[in-house]
C-alpha cells in the first residue's frame, strides 16, 4: 500500500516546492506530436526531462530516472519495445511510473498493448474518460478525444485502481484521479487545454515528475494536475487564442509560486 | 468525377463554417519535423487530428477518419508501410485523402514512393511548384524549397490532375489549384509563411479536413489554402518576425470567421 | 589544416552576412524532440535545413547539402545507420559537418556511436561539458544536463581537438571553443537558454550553417554561437519567461543584423 497524505491545497503547494528543489529526472517514452511541448513544458515547472525511447538505453535509464512516463500516442514496433523494458527495469528499480494509453479503445493495437502495460501496474494511469473506459471493456472514444464524461468514468477507474493498486486519473472540465480508496476533483480545468496539442500527455509528464518527489502517488498526480489547470486559468485569462495561450501556459509553469498554486487550485 | 460546385469567396466560407460544425477527424501521417505544428493548426482551426502512422493500426483507422493526410517529409521504412495500408484502406472506404510529396524529385527513395502514391489516385495532392514539376519527370528542387514556379508547375498540374482524377494544389505566392478542368488562383500568400518550417506540412492537413466535410475536392482545397493564407495575412500584419508569426497564425485561425474569410480572400 | 582566419566580432559579422546571402542547405538528422524548434530556427537565421534521415537518403544527400548535423538526442536503429551514412558521404564530398552527442556518457549505446562517430573526424564537436569530457574517458552527466563547467571541460576539449582535428564547442554560462591551437570564449551566455528544450541542438545545426558559409570551422563554430547567444540575451531582456523566451529567441534571429552582432558579442 503506498504512503496516504492529506491530500489538498497545501500539501500540492509543497509538493511544487519539493519539485522546484529536487529538479527530478523525468525519462519520457512519448509520442512524436507532443515530445518538444512535453520537454518544453518539464522544464518550465521545473524539472528535468530525458526522452529515452530506444530499447538499447530505455531499460537501464529507468533505474537511474527520477520517473517515467509511458505514454502510447504514436507507437511504433521499437518504441513500444523500448516501454516494455522501461516498465520492467522501473518496477524493479523502484521508479514511479505513468501510463497514458492514448486513443486507448479506439484503435486496436495500442489498447492491448495499454492493457498489457496496465497489468504491471503503473503508479499512475491517466487519460480521458474514454480510455479508462475502455480498458475495463467500454466501447472506447473518437481518435484521441474522448466522448464520455469524466464523471461517468468515475466507477471505472475506481474499479481499476483497486484491481491494480495504481492512481487513476481521469481528464475533463473537472478532472476526478481515485487511488481506489480516496476521491479528488480538481475544478480548473478550461476548454483551451484541449486546443493545444499534448496539454494531457504533457500532464502525464508532470505527474511523474511529482512522484519522484512525494511518496503519495494520489498527491502527486493532484499536485501535477492543479499545477497544469491553474497555470491554463491563469494564461486563458491573458491570451484567449491558442495559439499564444500554449506560449503562456508555459510562462504560467515557469512563474507559479508554491503559495499561487495554493491559492487558486480548487480541490473537491 | 467528383461533385463540382461552384469555388468562389461564397462557398469557401460555407466550407469552413461546416468544418467547424462536424469537426473532422484527420488522420495525419506525417514527418516528425511538423506533426505538433499539424495538430496544433487543426486544432486551431476546427478539426480533430489524429497522428496515426503505424502500420498496425494505420488502415483501420483510415476507414474511420474523416480525412486522411500521406506526407513524404521524413519518411521510414515503417511508416512508409503504414502510409501504403492507410491509402488502400481509405481507397476502399471512401475516406479523402491527400498526398504531399516533400522534397519529391530532390531524393530518390521518397520519389518513387510519392509515384507509387500518385498512381492511387489522391483526392488532392499538394506541393510547391518543383515537387509537382518532379511527378511529372521535371528536375527537381532543392531540397525542400521550391526552385520553380506554381505559375510554371501550371500545365504539369492540369496534366497529372487529368491523368489521375486528382485535385493539384500548387503553392507559392500565388497558389494554383486545378482538377484538370477549372484552375482557381488564390493570391493571399505571404513570404512569412516560408519562415516558418511545416506551413505547407499543416496546409495538406487542412486539405484533408475540409475534403471531409464537402463534397468537391477542389473546393475542399481552395477552401483550406484561402483560409490559412488570408490568416497568414492577418498574422503578418501584426506580427512581421517568424516566432511571434506562427503563433499569430494559430491564434488567427481560431478567431477567422466565414464572413471574414469571404471578405479576405483573392480567388481568380 | 583547416584554413585559419582572425577569430573576432568583424569576422563573426562577416559569417553572419555570408549566411544570410548563401542560405546554405543544412541537413539535420536530430531528435524527435527538437526537430521542429532546429528547422525554424535555421529558416529564422537565415539557412534552409532538410530533415533527411532515413538510410536511403541521408547518403546522398549529405553529398549535396552544404552542411550536415549528426545530433544523438533519440538514436534508433535506423536513423544511426542513416547517420553513419551521411557521415560517410559528407567526408568523402567535404561537406562540413557537426557532431552533438547528446547525453553521452550517461546512455551507454549512443556513447559508443558518439566515439565512433567522433573518430571520424567530425568539423565540429559540440557539446556541453560533460558530453565533452565524457568523450575523453569522464564520468558523464545527469541525463542531458551537464553537472561539469565547461572551464573544467576545456582541457579536454583541447586534447579532442588535437586527437581528432576537429573544432570541440562546449557550451555554458560561457562557450568555450578551440581548435586544439585557438581558444575563443564567447561570454553572452543567458540562463533561459537552459529553459527551452533544444537550444544545444538547434545552435550544432547553426554550426553546421555556419561551416557551409565560412572556410575556418573554429569562426563556423563561434559566429553561430555568438548569434544565438546575443540572441538570446536580447530575447532575455524583453521576455523573462520560457515560453514567450523561445518566441522572442526565434523573432531576434530573424532581426539580428551582422552590425548587432559585432556591437553586442562578447569574445576573449
Amino acid at each position: 500500500m503506498p504512503h496516504q497524505t492529506t491530500v489538498d491545497a497545501a500539501s500540492c503547494a509543497d509538493a511544487l516546492a519539493a519539485l522546484r528543489e529536487r529538479v527530478p529526472l523525468v525519462q519520457c517514452l512519448t509520442n512524436i506530436v507532443v515530445a518538444q511541448w512535453t520537454a518544453n513544458v518539464l522544464l518550465a515547472v521545473g524539472a528535468a526531462p530525458a526522452m529515452v525511447d530506444n530499447p538499447e538505453e530505455a531499460g537501464p535509464f529507468a533505474a537511474i530516472a527520477g520517473g517515467v512516463l509511458v505514454n502510447l500516442g504514436t507507437p511504433y514496433v521499437e518504441t513500444v519495445a523500448a516501454m516494455e523494458l522501461a516498465v520492467a527495469s522501473a518496477k524493479e528499480a523502484g521508479t514511479p511510473w505513468v501510463l497514458d494509453p492514448v486513443a486507448a479503445g479506439a484503435l486496436g493495437w495500442r489498447t492491448e498493448i495499454a492493457r498489457k502495460l496496465l497489468s504491471e501496474s503503473p503508479t499512475v494511469l491517466r487519460g480521458n474518460a474514454s480510455e479508462v473506459m475502455a480498458l475495463t471493456g467500454g466501447a472506447g472514444g473518437k481518435g484521441v478525444e474522448s466522448v464520455d464524461s469524466p464523471e461517468a468514468a468515475l466507477s471505472a477507474a475506481v474499479e481499476l485502481a483497486g484491481l491494480h493498486g495504481t492512481v487513476v486519473a481521469v481528464s475533463g472540465p473537472v478532472d476526478h484521479l481515485t487511488d481506489g480508496d480516496r476521491v479528488i476533483r480538481v475544478g480548473n480545468g478550461h476548454p483551451l487545454l484541449t486546443r493545444v496539442t499534448g496539454v494531457g500527455c504533457a500532464l502525464g509528464g508532470m505527474m511523474a515528475g511529482f512522484a519522484a518527489v512525494v511518496d503519495d502517488p494520489l498527491l502527486a498526480a493532484v499536485a501535477a494536475t492543479a499545477t497544469l489547470t491553474v497555470c491554463g486559468d491563469l494564461a486563458a485569462a491573458r491570451a484567449p487564442l491558442p495559439g499564444s495561450f500554449a506560449v503562456a501556459l508555459l510562462d504560467e509553469l515557469a512563474s507559479l509560486t508554491p503559495t499561487g498554486l495554493a491559492e487558486r487550485v480548487r480541490l473537491s
